[in-house]
């Protein structure tokens, strides 16, 4: 008998994670109906991350009312795993963006909710709180969720404030003294698949704000306040993490998790990895399946397939890549450890055509791989 | 070190067997440079099946000059293989589409000039002819090659002629009395990959004969003609053969060669398979390659990968089947002998640009291959 790991990313716009393992799966039983599989749907920090957690790990989902994008109340949710050690929490569940769809505007939402999970999280006795950033409406640099766990921020005039996106500018002091002092014992990592920086060109208002409903206007006033955040952040709390590869990420959230919080930055796939204990489960396992929705140089750079390939290459274990399209150029994925690499592409359509037929494609494609497995590998 | 056997089908109007042959051997070396590959280019019985088994097994390229299709003399080819013992003739040499291209005539072409060649070929002491019917000019029934060979056609007035297409009706009598007699001693294989009838709807002027030229009007006299030659076969030489699947073959030429010389007519396929020893060189062969342009539900039932399968499967070594595009519902590919079935779309393209890279394609398709089998075989 044999044992799998499945562990793909999205195919975006396609297929999801756990759609793909659910595919998979199917597929191998066909060859091997008593395989032994592992399905790992990847989390990529946002929505579905949460889910994809539980459906890796087992754990209960929480719910919890708290505050929403607008500090209207609403009931939002977190996963515990790892037997209650571990909170496993989507800052889109209260703070995304599908939850203002009719009305976007970073400048006046807020991570206050985000808080507050993270609060029930610690006062049920977890020890560490996996983040997701990713999907959110804010741009609020997780003042907000700073704020409901007791971090101060007064203007000018020494009046106290929650800040939001808009507000930003108006900081002149911070003081964390009164933050939630059960907060230092926790492990806090926040989930980030991007690099951006805090502001600037490159910064969470520039790139990111406009797909929340930012005018080019309001993109240079949240810029602003981002800076702003950034110089009180230098002056009070000695702290200098704008440049912080994916401090611009959810809208300033990851510069506020490191700063109010001193979480770590981490990609995403590398969270998923740990947190499953990967390398446990590689020990006896005879194949890892992986894949995304495309293979190319970027992917190369530390995305899903690579940071897996890492591993099973140190293991010794053989990785599959199941992909919709292969791009030129993508050699280096083999030295970086993965064994084959397979487009499910299975006629000459366009992607149009493709997008519609790839759950079959997939499963065939799989199918195809593990008959020719039991043929070739004895 | 690994031994391999690549014996793929053309990609029909992308890639020759060759090129593939070509193209896959250096994929393979790339990840096993020391392994003993035999390219086994798969010849289908029209242009380009004589290089095709000089390349498979050495030999020699023979040049004779002979009657053209419209009785004019011209300079034609056969190879000799086998040490001496047999020739391979394709009847497109001398009677051949691209020779009349500026003034296709299935009325008045001539076969004569093929009869010609397997002269030559058993003047030089070949045993054994295989001749490759198809890209014929042709509607004469091989009565032209029959004639030069000694066969005598004679009309209502007991003159003898040369039949051609036009002429087949005239037919009165046939009398094989003079028939070279050495040509008994030959063993004659004729490459027939399509089994229409004679005559009839399915017949060889109906289906084939607008190609070469003919009109409607044509088409209808040039069957009348094939069924009165099908009469007097029946009525001199006590021959029923115009329903033998493929008599039809080529303007008639399948019936021709069964009737006058005896030969059999056989799946292209299968003459391969048998002429390079494919049973022999099996039994010490790790992986067979082969392939085709698409695999469908009609490729399942004959064409060359499945002829190659029953044979793998029975020598227990995997074929892996490298394809263009993969149809619904092959799954009986499997059960037939194929261990695995690869496509070489490796994006969302449609077919007029898949065309195009489809040689960069089939190269790293088969490199990912190697490179996969590398790891996971032992």
């Amino acid at each position: 008998m044999s044992k799998f790991l499945l562990i793909p990313d999205s195919f975006k716009g396609t297929m999801s994670s756990e759609e793909i393992c659910s595919i998979m799966e199917k597929a191998i039983r066909q060859t091997y109906p008593d395989a032994d599989i592992i399905s790992i749907p990847v989390a990529d920090g946002g929505e579905g991350s949460v889910d994809a957690f539980l459906r890796a790990m087992g754990g209960d989902r929480v719910t919890v009312t708290v505050k929403g994008p607008f500090f209207n109340d609403m009931e939002a949710f977190y996963g515990i795993i790892d037997n209650g050690q571990t909170a496993v929490i989507e800052m889109s569940a209260c703070a995304g963006l599908p939850l203002v769809e009719d009305n976007p505007n970073p400048k006046i939402t807020t991570t206050y909710g985000v808080g507050q999970l993270m609060e029930d999280a610690i006062q049920r006795g977890c020890k560490k709180i996996i983040m997701g950033l990713g999907g959110s409406c804010t741009n609020d640099a997780g003042a907000g969720a700073a704020a409901s766990l007791g971090v101060v921020f007064t203007d000018k005039n020494g009046n106290s404030f929650v800040p939001v996106g808009g507000t930003l500018k108006d900081i002149e002091h911070i003081d964390t003294s009164k933050l939630l002092p059960s907060l230092k014992e926790i492990e806090l990592i926040a989930m980030c698949d991007i690099d951006n920086p805090l502001f600037g060109e490159k910064g969470a208002a520039y790139i990111f704000a406009p797909q929340k409903g930012a005018s080019p206007e309001v993109v240079k006033e949240l810029d602003d306040g981002l800076k702003k955040l950034d110089q009180v952040l230098q002056k009070d709390l000695k702290l200098s993490v704008a440049e912080v590869k994916g401090a611009g990420s959810a809208g300033g959230m990851g510069c506020g998790m490191v700063a109010f919080f001193g979480a770590s930055l981490q990609m995403g796939i590398e969270t998923v990895l740990d947190t499953v204990k990967f390398d446990e489960l590689l020990k006896d396992a005879d194949y890892v399946l992986s894949g995304e929705g495309k293979i190319d140089t970027q992917s190369i750079r530390g995305k899903v397939v690579i940071g897996i390939a890492k591993r099973t290459k140190k293991a010794n274990v053989p990785l599959i890549a199941i992909v919709g399209d292969i791009d030129e150029g993508i050699e280096e994925a083999y030295e970086k450890g993965v064994s084959g690499i397979f487009s499910i592409n299975r006629v000459a359509v366009e992607y149009k055509d493709a997008k519609k037929r790839a759950k079959q494609d997939l499963f065939l494609t799989v199918d195809n791989l593990m008959r020719y497995m039991k043929v070739t590998v004895k």
